[in-house]
């Protein structure tokens, strides 16, 4: 991408005044955000109310072009990176393109693990002892095996998850702290280290600007997109009315599995839980409860003892009419986005989508090569 | 019932080589017993193998003469009973007739229990202490606001329901305690002062004949008489292979509802209640998600709150035809059974079965005088 492409995605995700919907919608419309900026002022009003319209057809004010800058700055330093629904081939996670994908996502660390089999696993900031043992035995167990953990990097059940996943050590997966501040910023202060350690060994990702707060309406967001990014999410701790009840619900909705660990019916943070759990949460006692649902992942290492895992029943009813057409599509041979997008004449969305849910399914697989094959 | 009409019961019971399926299917085929003994050994053939034939056509041998003795002296003592189907309209449970029904069955104590709302709580003999305090509370709330207990006088979770109920006092349900030995006998010793008190404000259950010992083969059969004489059955803390789970399987068979309290994942004995959740036993933090599924008996008490509950979505497609006809014969006013057989021309079994259905629905209710009305 080049360094105005870049700065355009950057002025489009902080322009004062525009919504992410409207972003979004002018994306579509119009194209790449080289091209929204292009447009006269007389253009724009098609899209856009007044004082917008004028403020985007001009050059960014002075803060803005200085944020613009600033950005660009930090992205020159090695393993910073910014991502956007054009770099659908370069990192932008598919996972991600829902009708509210994030236009700019900030990364810093191991960029490669954004297209990794992951689970979140989630819980309460004021955990118990033994929730948290249990959110980090799990972690290390499922990093070990090959998963990516996802968290959002708060106390308690978070960090636990964080901490495991790290001492699976680098054979194994490894973890993605979601952050619900900007990528520059630590939240909360005690785990700075942890952080740090994240960065280097992990990935820090970000769906905020350089410099973003900790604000209360980030967390919904930061949760979206530990939810969504994650194959299943694994609820350790949670009291009756809680964030990590929110992102199982969110996960529910976009078709990710969600897992619960029961507890004493004496502990209110077993309570949120145990209502996961009635609703249809699979109640885990062990990772191969995980497996059992979402697979375990393919290992370069094939000495390691694997547990057999059943194809899930209800799959082939689970199945979108496009999903079935890209399988159609897909020859014995690996093929490329750009070659499915032309046999199949789907949008990029569309067809994202579709190769999602056949990689969720387990149908297909992407190779390093960025080509898509069955499995 | 005359004196000669119980002891053809009793001896058809204990008959030497007659399987208890062979005793129903004369039942059944010929009438009462009285009428079975009164057929020649020709007219037996029909129906029995040869020495079997011969035998029943005699009078019954001495030793199975004392025994018969023996029962009827038992039987003359005060809250003494002897239950068969012929009593269906004084005590013998319309709940247990099932294809498998007991032929006779011995009580001793308050028979107007085995007529009542009844949840069987059932567990883990080497329950920990917070399994037994689990058992023990949910008794004493259901038994105080009307359910009778049931459950198997074993030591642990059993027997910390059957103090629980008996704790809720008079005002409340009670417990009745079923047992695998004789109805004469206490196993496990332990629980001698227990036995002695339920016999005295709850009621003892049994369907081995008197001085029976305590059989391993006895027990799954105590644990049926458990499942099918409850509206629904509570495991509290069960390994995963044990015998609460078998009383689990045959209560859902039996279209009883099966709850499970959960527990930590790192005891073994919340494994079967966690296996029972995920085959879709309901998980159960309080009382109140019991009542959500089967109702909250009415209490002649009406000072005493109640927690509203809902009646189940999907009741009236759970309807028999039977059970249809049944409700359509019910007028405003209440009948008895026998004017409903009258009026139904169903056989006993069937219209008992019937009432069964509609009683567990909520749609009719037993009055004290045996007659039934619409709720």
């Amino acid at each position: 991408m080049s360094s105005a492409e870049q700065a355009a995605w950057i002025r489009l995700s902080l322009e004062p005044g525009l919504s992410p919907a409207r972003a979004r919608q002018l994306l579509e419309a119009v194209g790449l955000p080289q091209e929204i900026y292009a447009l006269s002022r007389a253009q724009l009003q098609k899209y856009l109310d007044n004082p917008l319209s004028h403020q985007m057809s001009q050059p960014p004010s002075d803060t803005l072009e200085s944020a613009i800058q600033a950005t660009q700055q930090w992205l020159q330093q090695e393993t910073h990176y910014l991502l956007t629904p054009a770099d659908i081939n370069s990192g932008y996670p598919a996972r991600l393109l829902t009708p509210d994908y994030p236009i700019v996502l900030y990364a810093k660390g191991q960029l490669k693990l954004l297209n990794q089999p992951a689970i979140a696993i989630v819980g309460a900031r004021a955990a118990s002892r033994s929730g948290c043992r249990n959110a980090h035995d799990f972690a290390q167990q499922l990093a070990s095996e090959g998963f990516t953990i996802i968290s959002g990097l708060a106390l308690g059940i978070d960090g636990a998850a964080h901490q495991g996943a790290l001492q699976a050590g680098p054979a194994g997966g490894s973890t993605i702290a979601i952050l619900g501040t900007g990528i520059d910023r630590v939240y909360p202060a005690q785990h700075q280290q942890l952080a740090h350690r994240i960065a280097t060994e992990g990935l820090l990702l970000s769906e905020f600007p350089l410099g973003a707060k900790a604000r209360p309406y980030h967390f919904p967001k930061r949760n979206r997109l530990v939810a969504t990014l994650s194959q299943g999410v694994l609820v350790v701790e949670a009291a009756r009315k809680s964030g990590s009840l929110i992102t199982a619900q969110v996960a529910t909705e976009a078709g990710r599995e969600v897992f619960a660990i029961p507890g004493s019916i004496h502990s209110p943070l077993s309570r949120g839980c145990h209502q996961l759990i009635r609703q249809g949460a699979k109640l885990v006692e062990s990772v191969h409860d995980i497996y059992e649902e979402i697979g375990q992942p393919e290992l370069p290492d094939l000495s390691r003892k694997r547990v057999p895992t059943k194809p899930k029943a209800t799959s082939s009813a689970r199945f979108s009419g496009e999903a079935r057409i890209v399988l159609e599509t897909l020859g014995p041979d690996p093929m490329s986005t750009e070659g499915l997008l032309q046999y199949t004449t789907f949008d990029i969305p569309t067809l994202s989508q579709a190769l999602v849910e056949l990689e969720l399914l387990n149908y297909i697989e992407r190779r390093p090569d960025g080509r898509y094959q069955k499995t």
